[in-house]
This record gives C-alpha cells, sequence and structure tokens, in this order.
C-alpha cells in the first residue's frame, strides 16, 4: 500500500480498510455534521490511526488477560431494556456487531461484554438513564470517541455502554471572547473547523481529534499539542455540565473567565475520566486563530543539544512558541519504514519540531530565522528545515503525529507517558534499552518536551509477559524516583489504575477514594477505572 | 499630604502613618527578608493601600454589624496556650495590642475578638497545631497577608489566628522551567523579585502585592492583573501542600506541568478560602520575563468604543497583549482630587490601559504603534500616550491600580466585583447612578474588561443601611439575570457566603456543603465563611 503525505487533520482516515465503515468525518459537510442532525446509522465510535484492520485476530477478554473481579452489580434484564426504551426510543443498541466497536479498545488489547449501548441526544436523557442505573445498580461506562490509551472507554465485564455521540450539538458562540459551549459529544475536529471557521482555535489539539468527543478529552484532561501554548484544560475549560451517579443534573455550566463562588466544582470532574459523574456540556474559551504559523523541523546530534535548543526557542520566540516536540531515530526509521514518511533533513541521533504561532508573519518569520542561525551556528543543530505554506507545515507535523501509527504497525507496543524533570527525559529511554536488550523490537523516546512530557514506547514480535515483567514496576519505580509521573496525560483507566500510587502518596489516594464514595456511593460509574480497588 | 507618583510595587507603602509599623518590605534587603531567616519581631499584617489611619474610630465588632451567632466550638484555655507553646515555642502571641492588626480586615469593616495568634513555620507545626485543635474543636482562622476583600481572613468570634507570615522560605527554583516551589507565607512582590532576578515573573499581580502572601492567592484563587495574559492559578499552580483539618498532612507538592494521576485533589484547595484545609507550601509556574512592556493609556469618548478598542486590540496585538484595563471618568476623577495623580490624556468618559509583554521590543512597539494609529484614525480614541520607559510605564499603572485607595479616602465604600458579558459590563454602573440617586457620592466602574471583570464601587459619607438596602440584593438580581458571577474575583469570605445563591444552582451549593464535610466534618477550618450556613 503506498501511503501519501497528507493534510494533518486527516491523516489517520486513509488507514481505514475498506472493511472499515467511514466516520462521518468524511464525506458529510460541515455544516450536516453537527449542527445538531443526529445521525440515523450506527458508526464505529475508534478509528483513531488504526492499523489493526479486518481479519486481525480477536481481542482477549479483559478478565481473561487481567486479574479482576466483576463487582455485584446487577445485570441488565429485558425490563431494564425496555426502560431504556421508553427513556431514548430507537436509540438502545443491542447488536452484537454494533456492540463489537464499543466493547474494543482502539488500540485492541482490552474487550469488555456489554448487551447495550444507549445514545442519549440530552442531558436530561442522561439524567432519566442514570436515575434507572443507579435505582438498579446497573454499573455504567460512559464513552466518547474511544479513543483513549489507558481502557478507560471500554466495559471491563458488562457495564452498560452510555454513548456521547449523538450529543453533538454547539450551544453557543461567542465572538468576541471566544466563549463556545457545547454539547460532550462534539468532535474535537469538528469543533476546530468551526471556531476556525469564526478565527479561533481549540485550546487543544490531539492526533485522535477525528474522532475524540470534547467531554472525553475533558473527562481525561487531555494535554496533546498546544499544552506549552495555552496550558491545561483545568484553566480554559469554564464551565461543565454533569450528571452525577444517582441522575441529578449539576449545571456549571458557566461562560464566564472568572467566577470565585464557592468550590470550583466543575474540577472534580475534569481528569476524573467518568468516574464521578457523566459531563454532557462544555464551556471552553478558545483562543485567537493565530495569523502566522511557522514550523522548523530540525536535527539535533545530541539529547544535550535538544535542551540547549528549547532554552534557546523559549528565550528568542518567548511568546509566539506554540509548540516543541522531540522524537529519537528510531521514531524516524519507523515512520520511514512503516509509513514510508520521508526524513526532510539529515539524519541525526534526535529531531525536533519548533512550532511559533503569532499575530505577525514578518515578526515571527525574522524572530525564528534568528533561533534558526543562531542554533546552527552554535553546533547545537546540524541541520534543519522550516516551512511557512500550510501543506509543508503539515508534512512536518505528520512526522511526529503520525509515530503512534508507526508504532502500532511495528508489533505489540507497550505504551508509556511520563511526565519527568526535561534533564532527565531521555535517561530512561537509554536505561531501558540497555536493560531490554534484545527482547524488544525497538524502545522509542518522542513527545512534548516542552511540558516534560516523554511518551516512551517499547516494540516486540507479541505480547510477552517476561517482557513485561522486565517493564513494570521498573519504568514505575524509576519515574517515582525522579518524583515524576506515571502519567502524565493518559489517565489511569482501567490498565493502570493500580501504579497511582507511585505518584501520589497514601493520604491522597484515601481521599481520592473518599470523593468517589461521596459522589458515587454505589460505585456504578466507570467501574474498575481509575482508583485502585480497595484493601 | 502631598503625594507622588511611586514605583506601581510599593506605591501603597507610603500611606503608612507615622504610627504604622513599617511592614518588612521596608528597609531590609531582598536577601535579608526571605531566603529562610524567620523575623524576631511581629509585624503587623495587613497595610495594602490603607487610608484609615492612627485615630481613626474603632472598628465594630462583627457579630454586633452581622447577624451571625456563634458556633459550640471550645474556647481557648491556658492549658491550650500550654500546648501551642510547647508546639511553637515563643511564637504563640496573646498581646492585645499585637493582635488588634489581625483582627481587624484592612477594609475596617470586620472585627474579630481572637485571644491568639499562631506563627508556626513548618508544616510540621501547622499539622500539630491543627491536630491538637481539632481533638479540642477549638475554630481556627487561617491568614496571609490580611489582604481580603470579603472578611474571609479575619476571625469572626474568637478562632485561633493561624498566619503563615513565618513560612517564608522558597524552597526550589528551576531555572529552565521556570517552576518555584515556596512556603506559603512568601510575599508576593518579593517572589516577583525573586523570579525576576532569574528572567521570570510571577504569573499573577495584584495591588495588595506588597503584603499578600502567595498562599492566600491560591486560597482565594486571586485573579489580578496578568489574568488576561497567564491565565487562571488554576492552570499555573502545579502542586500544593495542605494540611487537613485532623492535621494531616497532603502532600501533592508536584513540579510538573502534567500529572494526570488520579484526581486533581489540588484543586479543592484553591480558591476555597481555607476552610477544607490550610495551604502550606505552593508549586507555581512561572512565565518568562518579558524582554519589552509597552502601555499605551487611552481616551475613549463612549463605552461602545472601549468594546471595539478591546476587539482591535486582541486582534492586532495577540499573542503581546498583556493587559486591558478600563476605568470611567469618576475614577480619573477620585484619583486626581485624593491621590493628585495628573490625567496625562484630555478628559474622556472613559479611558484605557493597554499593557504589551512581548520578547523583542522593536516588534512590539511597531505592533502597538499600528493599533494606536487605527483606534485614533477611527475616532475609538480620542487622546492617547504611551510608555515604554518603566518610570512612565509604573506611572501610567498607578492610574489604575490607585483607584482602590482613592475610594476608601472618599468614604465609606460598598464594594462589589461581578463578572458579566463584556458587552453588558457598563449598564450596572449607569442603572445603579439613576437607582441610587444623591443617596450615593459616587458609583464608578473600573476593572479587568480583557476577563468580563467589572470593579463597582459606591461611595457616600458614612454607612448607611438605606443605601445597603437599595444596593443589596439589587446587584446581585441584576448580575444573575445576565447569568453572570457575584464574586469575579474576590472570593465570598464572611461578607458574601450568603449570596452565593445568586451564581451557583442549590444542587452545586449542597455538594458543596457535602465537600466541606467530607473534609472538615467537625467545621473548625474557617468558619462561618464561603458558604452559607446550612438550614
Amino acid at each position: 500500500m503506498v501511503l501519501h503525505l497528507v493534510p494533518r487533520c486527516s491523516a489517520r482516515l486513509l488507514w481505514a480498510s475498506p472493511g472499515w465503515r467511514r466516520t462521518y468525518t468524511q464525506g458529510t459537510s460541515v455544516g450536516q455534521k453537527w449542527l445538531g442532525c443526529p445521525r440515523d446509522t450506527y458508526r464505529p465510535l475508534a478509528c483513531r490511526g488504526r492499523s489493526s484492520v479486518s481479519g486481525s485476530p480477536e481481542v482477549m477478554l479483559t478478565p481473561e488477560r487481567y486479574p479482576v473481579q466483576r463487582l455485584p452489580f446487577s445485570t441488565v434484564s429485558e425490563e431494564d431494556l425496555a426502560a431504556f426504551e421508553r427513556i431514548i426510543p430507537g436509540r438502545v443498541i443491542t447488536d452484537p456487531e454494533q456492540l463489537e466497536a464499543c466493547n474494543v479498545d482502539w488500540l485492541r488489547a482490552l474487550r469488555g461484554c456489554s448487551k447495550v449501548l444507549l445514545r442519549p441526544q440530552t442531558s436530561e436523557e442522561v439524567s432519566q438513564i442514570l436515575r434507572h442505573c443507579h435505582k438498579r445498580n446497573l454499573a455504567v461506562n460512559p464513552q466518547g470517541g474511544n479513543t483513549g490509551m489507558v481502557g478507560g472507554s471500554v466495559p471491563v465485564f458488562d457495564e452498560v455502554i452510555l454513548s456521547t455521540a449523538l450529543m453533538n450539538q454547539v450551544i453557543s458562540f461567542h465572538d468576541v471572547s471566544g466563549i463556545l459551549v457545547c454539547q460532550a459529544g462534539c468532535v474535537l475536529e469538528e469543533l476546530s473547523h468551526y471556531v476556525q471557521e469564526r478565527d479561533f482555535i481549540m485550546p487543544l489539539d490531539l492526533g485522535a481529534k477525528g474522532s475524540c468527543h470534547i467531554g472525553g478529552n475533558v473527562a481525561t484532561n487531555a494535554g496533546g499539542l498546544r499544552f506549552l501554548r495555552y496550558g491545561s484544560l483545568r484553566g480554559t475549560v469554564l464551565g461543565l455540565e454533569v450528571v452525577l451517579a444517582d441522575g441529578t443534573i449539576l449545571n456549571c455550566l458557566t461562560s464566564l473567565r472568572k467566577d470565585n463562588t464557592g468550590y470550583d466544582l466543575k474540577q472534580l470532574f475534569i481528569g476524573s475520566e467518568g468516574t464521578l459523574g457523566i459531563i454532557t456540556a462544555v464551556s471552553i474559551l478558545c483562543p485567537p486563530r493565530p495569523k502566522a504559523v511557522n514550523v522548523a523541523f530540525l536535527g539535533c546530534p545530541g539529547f544535550t543539544e535538544v535542551l540547549q535548543t528549547f532554552s534557546t526557542c523559549k528565550g528568542m520566540l518567548g511568546e509566539i512558541l506554540s509548540a516543541f516536540e522531540f522524537m529519537d531515530s528510531e521514531c524516524m526509521q519507523l515512520v520511514g519504514q512503516h509509513l514510508h514518511l520521508t526524513n526532510p533533513v539529515q539524519e541525526s541521533p534526535f529531531y525536533v519540531l519548533v512550532e511559533t504561532s503569532g499575530s505577525c508573519a514578518g515578526h515571527d518569520a525574522e524572530k525564528l530565522t534568528n533561533v534558526l542561525e543562531k542554533v546552527l551556528n552554535s553546533g547545537l543543530v546540524s541541520d534543519g528545515t522550516m516551512a511557512t505554506d500550510q501543506r509543508k507545515v503539515q508534512m512536518l507535523w505528520a512526522l511526529r503525529e503520525r509515530i503512534t501509527e508507526a508504532l502500532s504497525r511495528d508489533g505489540y507496543v507497550f505504551k508509556y507517558d511520563i511526565s519527568l524533570p526535561v534533564e532527565r527525559l531521555y535517561d530512561l529511554v537509554i536505561d531501558l534499552r540497555t536493560r531490554l536488550g534484545p527482547r524488544a523490537k525497538h524502545v522509542v523516546g518522542y513527545g512534548h518536551l516542552g511540558d516534560g512530557n516523554l511518551h516512551l514506547n517499547v516494540t516486540a514480535e507479541a505480547f510477552s509477559q517476561e517482557l513485561l515483567t522486565a517493564l513494570e514496576p521498573y519504568v514505575y519505580a524509576w519515574t517515582a524516583e525522579q518524583r515524576g509521573s506515571v502519567s502524565a496525560e493518559h489517565g489511569l483507566g482501567f490498565k493502570k489504575k493500580n501504579v497511582l500510587g507511585y505518584s501520589k502518596p497514601p493520604v491522597a489516594v484515601k481521599l481520592m477514594q473518599q470523593l468517589k464514595a461521596l459522589l458515587d456511593p454505589k460505585g456504578i460509574l466507570n467501574p474498575y477505572k481509575t482508583l485502585p480497588a480497595q484493601a
């Protein structure tokens, strides 16, 4: 199969196999898409950069691979289905084929066995569903775009899947302040198009943008590619509407930049992965669309030079620096081998992508050129290329954004998403290469250097318990020793809930469990996720 | 008294009366001040822009002015004092004269009758104090710089005052990432000096900077003058250490930009005004120090023109716009009359202060000049002046920053701090002028227009119940009708806790009360504050 460099925002769509149904980002106009017309036909929810296509082996049921016991929730009965049907007529899905995509995570590592998928359109419907589930002690798995990395978005057993896919309406947009209010099921890429047409941008951008929902982004406190410039969702999300475990609607959907009245309840739900409540609507502050975007792609002779290049960029680019990403030579090798992307600069041990976003093309180009002259002359950078036109900008970004895709074509992937002090960021990669030796196919490091966020990935021909044992808890203990975070931006979900203690003290874990008990006393919301099981 | 235009950062110190003890921002070197040497002598904690000097009338006890009943906490006994003395020898203050400044808020509207002030130096000491108070059912009033506007920082009755003043050490500063970790009692202005020497700035700046503590800033989720550019503390605070009501130390003092492991507990304590725990240390992300700062001070013919000037600045200044403040002509009249500051432009109905902060003086000046040409030529602005040198920048800022001070010299001040949609921001001021007529001396509006934040102030010769009745709940109901916030950045404290319901629904208030009960079941932490008394 020949692959082309394609615009960054839809690169992943090329990977859909012939048998893989199109998402609605293809073939429909933006106008149709999400100014409120719920689609009639069901569509698979996961499509992010997926390399496993039709014919790939069946995914093992989660409880068969992981030691987890079903909690004593009720089982969905015919009466429950009838009740759901009364609440959302025609939107209760029980067809096993249709349920398949919602039971399996996009990394194809986990499989639940849910028998029912609910597709509400309004918060009131979500409220009625949860009221029923709460009364009946039915567990619920909230699901957005199902693009999570840690198994937070699929059921572990037979939880009722509550999808936000049909909650995809923009509620309001203020074209002076840039405040967007929308339902939780709006797809990030579509929101991006919507606000860009109005001269704003979304404050976050992710590789999964074509599938992920804004509600899921908020529920997982997604980081991504614009974090360096626009900061955390904890600052840019202004309000939320949330349905609590018992069906109560908590309306904190304010559109104000400042509001210091009482405790900021919305923060409880940002990053809690649907375990404390289901986010149904979001109010978010969008920054003005930059008039000029420039990208430089640079080769560095060593990691020390990567760090010094970062310091130089911070100092000289200041307020226009909008991304500083890095990748090692093995990443470049993999995107070349599996995706046929071409390295635009001479081979180097490390590569860096620097993006500027500003309000004056001339000023920005001058600043970036000055930086490039400096880093080239001082030997921090051995070769580089710069892009100002959109097509080339997207080509350069693809080298970084499609690493995940290349990795998943390389074999089974052990994925780690770690925060570390920048100066130690790459040491773990080097250390692991020595530790694993030939047992690993590749050990690669890349990520958001500007945020101190390393994506450490290890590939092997197939899943291997021996390799896993060599990796864990070693990686977590190494991270804890540096006072790093064992999950920088991916969250804990199902796969990492038991490593929480590497980054948080027992007092904190206990308080989290108390909060869970307060907000969801029956534990029906996204069970088996985020927090370790209580002793 | 002749007043001079002085550097913005210490303007308020001029107002200390001869009998008013100097704060340690005067007369000691920065080195001595806060690289860890606790000061031996007690100093008053409140000095912010205070105009009431020696000889001013006694402040009425809070329960005499407000309908509030003491809750059944224990009373401090000799045994308690002995226990405190064992925990913090020599730092238990019971001298009534020394207690005076800590019992009265800086607006001189509230007075508690605490008999004891505790001055711990470490989190361990705070922990031991709270463990004792929790066991003994003693109420505790955490106090930072005592510069709050809503009476959150002074006792209402005889609560034990726990001051963070001696917890003033910088713990660490990372000069690549700009991450500062420090104790809660560090004074904001001193932290500013510290990080500026290292080429960074604090992400927040307030009129009260010379007195307020970073712990208090975080506890009240302070907004201030840099909010437009650097956003909320919810995004820039990376970690906190907090002592819980029972003395448990919750250490979430991480120095990572990204950490998605479990619930973000620190958010509970940001903005909760010391009612859920006492913040003892803060980790905060400091932005690089801008290489160029320019300020323009402009006169606008109407509020519509103010808004259009804002839109123009946002569009043309983009990423270098760091403040957009406005004030009306009555504000200018008051700073002239009471502080003898000179209006640098021709008389106008409105004035606007635009600040840019960027990494290239030439580029920034060019952008700002282009904006000024455009707004002058289009009639949005009738007159303007621009400053690039620090002295003139500070003179222009003084016009805006010292309005609070001028107001307090004008008589009794009724203060409101409101978030509104920008296009309605000034309507309330106009409406109130008509409503109050000659009963009010002045009705003025100013504030952080870029954040939709209006400071509405009404002055009168003296406190008047009739005027208060005309103002409240009218102002709150008006705000609620616009879906605004009745406290944008000042918090609720003691004075505004009962108006929470104007900005938050009953479901939210109930959940806040549940959180309070979970974290502080005996209610000993800053009682009578933030949340309305439960029915």
